[in-house]
């Protein structure tokens, strides 16, 4: 008997919620960005709930709003995430831990090193998220007044994802023979001097730590473009996506799926993982008033300013209170405008309804029951629209606690999420292989 | 009565030891740099000894040496600091965590971010050694053929100090009021965007991250020539020395505390901590003999190398059994190469002890008695030579437990160490105030 395919689980978070008026929330912990006991407590959960990893949200800025927007954002302050996860590494056995690393803000031989520790630390457990970073903003905190361009970042990229495996491999897995009697820590031959001379980067290696357990950590990528698409089909482990619905899914998954074939790569070695926002209710109605509570926790001004930006005009100037009249096209992603105009009109929400749940999230969704939810989680499985979701809790800890309680025992149930870890890495944990070392023959 | 000055001490690590044969000796672990577990305990044994600090030491390379010699060194792979000590961190309650990190290749929003949050993570334990790096494998794996020049180096130092306490500085330690009823998180008038344009530097602003809590962590210095120390006098709370005698100590403290008076600072602000290696037995002859055998497992080779970099002659073909023919003038230090001849001459040492000692450890050393250990940091705490060490382990875990068993317990008794943390945050152990804001009033 084939077992059906496994769904993969991460917790995308920011520790207080991705949802921007969350903290308000009756029960939320509006401090939880620093409250390590908290954060500790709830990568506990995740791992007891058999979670394939916990994945840490960032920014290399204070993100760029007018001040009294920004003044309502609990994002302005955070844990920074290898300090993090370094110390969430310290108090649990199997679980995951995935950090953001930008390739246009740091130094490959510092990234490498980092991870490679954390590898080290976790017994096989880090996780790379290899970003380029488009904010400028984050620009500005490191010496550049302009961003740095789409496709020149992208060819950085490339090469420094090079020299950071490279760096990676600059041991033989059994390099350390630590030979007391002879007095010999390493063998000689064991040892790779990388000597990277590119276009972007010159690193002359080798990293001072030895090759990290999981051989290379897990490289997960976030990019959607056609140059990013095609960056993650040569590079990533694990792609981290935004497609909003089961469509559109199901068109990225086949497309970056097909890309892998002509590079001699696996269709299993990728798994594509859209990040999910998780409303768990006793029913539908339940679920949707739990939604709509924490919407109304976004300020106007905020929902507002997200509202003209999605349907690509300006309508701060409209009724709050009234329903949203016609828009006219506009340069706004025209799939995007659709799914806000068609949320207005199948829900009969208000323009503030509207600007509240735009404002307050507005990627893909579930909201229902367990059962509910897990059709729909099963379904994208079913229907190869995903190899399983980065779940967004909508606010800690309750919403954690309603999936962990109630959606994770369904997906059991259906023998489609495991009830133990089969492994101790997270590479195991997602069915991928363990990468030779390109300089060493295993 | 008032209380006699007490000693700080903190644990100069690396987790297999300083002494380059350590990892030889009966009942060393050779395998430290990568067993968490044990570098867990030995934290959690410095914290029940009630040192002020667990001190890591760092590299950006592998050291430059022939590989000959590399393959018999232990340094060559280690944890980066920043992951261990956030991962110490979870595991302990009040132990400093002291990690280096460089000013000459790295980013200041970066080091900032990171020390700001393990300062969050260990509720107030971070310092941070700040460093300029001479070494030019360093530079080779960040892009540089050439080491940046000594002035320009301390010139980038001193401006990176600025932007980083500067950041720190961001917000106002009340700024986050996170009032769910009016929906606001932070207060906009404390908040302050840096936007710093320098000659080396030019970073905008704010940080990500709440104020540390300790205003600012712990700056600790380890540079000893004229510009080392004018920074130390400006900018640090903690010097680690190298001084390898009480007399060079008594005029290494004298003159740096002489420096903080002009410049308006307390001298009781600047903890001046030198490195001392300390072998403990139960009588003279035996910790001798027990850092004669440590010596023993030091390579020739490797020892040899030593020897001449201290004489400042290539002694490599001198009768390793032989003693220590004359040597002529030479341009090493000539106080270093004093000290290694009068070790010769006063212990009748052969070539080849004298080369395994050097290879070995050759900064300052106590090697004795509990009684005569704590005789002599007691003597460089009453006449000035320092304000307490950082003691390095000969070997671990022996080596270390040897000091927490025998030697705390004889400061405790004399008066001049701490028998409970009277604090919670590594300045609060070092006797340093918390740094006011220099955006906010208090």
């Amino acid at each position: 008997m084939t077992r059906s395919r496994q769904l993969h689980l991460g917790a995308f978070m920011r520790p207080v919620s991705l949802h921007t008026g969350a903290w308000r929330f009756p029960g939320a912990a509006p401090d939880a960005n620093f409250n390590f006991a908290l954060i500790k407590r709830f990568a506990q959960r995740l791992e007891a709930a058999r979670f394939d990893a916990f994945f840490m949200a960032d920014h290399l800025a204070v993100l760029n709003m007018p001040i009294d927007t920004l003044k309502r954002s609990h994002t302005v302050t955070s844990f920074e995430p290898m300090t993090l996860l370094s110390a969430l590494a310290a108090v649990t056995e199997r679980l995951g831990l995935i950090a953001t690393s930008s390739t246009t803000f740091d130094e490959p031989y510092h990234v490498a090193r980092r991870f490679a520790s954390l590898d080290h630390l976790s017994g096989g457990r880090a996780g790379w998220n290899l970003v380029t970073t488009s904010n400028p903003e984050a620009a500005r905190n490191f010496g550049l007044d302009e961003h740095v361009e789409h496709g020149e970042r992208y060819h950085r990229a490339r090469e420094f994802y090079d020299v950071v495996t490279g760096l990676w491999d600059s041991w033989a897995d059994d390099a350390f023979v630590r030979d007391v009697e002879r007095g010999v820590y390493f063998e000689p031959e064991k040892l790779h001097v990388l000597d990277h001379k590119g276009e972007h980067l010159s690193v002359r290696g080798p990293l001072n730590i030895a090759r990290p357990v999981q051989g290379w950590p897990v490289v997960v990528q976030a990019g959607s473009s056609e140059a990013g698409r095609q960056l993650a089909a040569e590079t990533a482990d694990a792609v981290f996506t935004a497609q909003p619905n089961l469509a559109e899914g199901k068109r990225f998954y086949a497309d970056v799926k097909a890309r892998l074939e002509p590079l001699g790569r696996a269709r299993d070695h990728l798994k594509i993982l859209p990040g999910a926002f998780v409303v768990v209710g006793s029913s539908l109605d339940e679920a949707q008033h739990k939604r709509a509570e924490l919407d109304r926790y976004v300020h106007y001004d905020s929902g507002i300013a997200s509202l003209s930006i999605a349907l690509g005009h300006d309508v701060s100037h409209l009724d709050p209170d009234g329903p949203l009249p016609e828009i006219p096209e506009s340069n706004a992603s025209r799939s995007a405008r659709q799914r806000v105009v068609d949320w207005a009109r199948e829900e009969g929400l208000t323009v503030r309804q509207l600007a509240q749940r735009i404002g307050g999230y507005s990627g893909l969704e579930m909201v229902g029951t367990p059962v509910s939810i897990a059709d729909q989680m099963e379904q994208w499985l079913v229907e190869e629209g995903s190899d399983g979701f980065n779940v967004m809790f909508p606010f800690l800890p309750g919403g954690l606690d309603d999936f962990v309680d109630q959606v994770v025992p369904e997906l059991q149930r259906r023998g489609i999420f495991r009830r133990e870890y089969e492994g101790s890495t997270l590479r195991e944990h997602l069915g991928l292989p363990r990468p030779a070392n390109r300089f060493f023959a295993a």
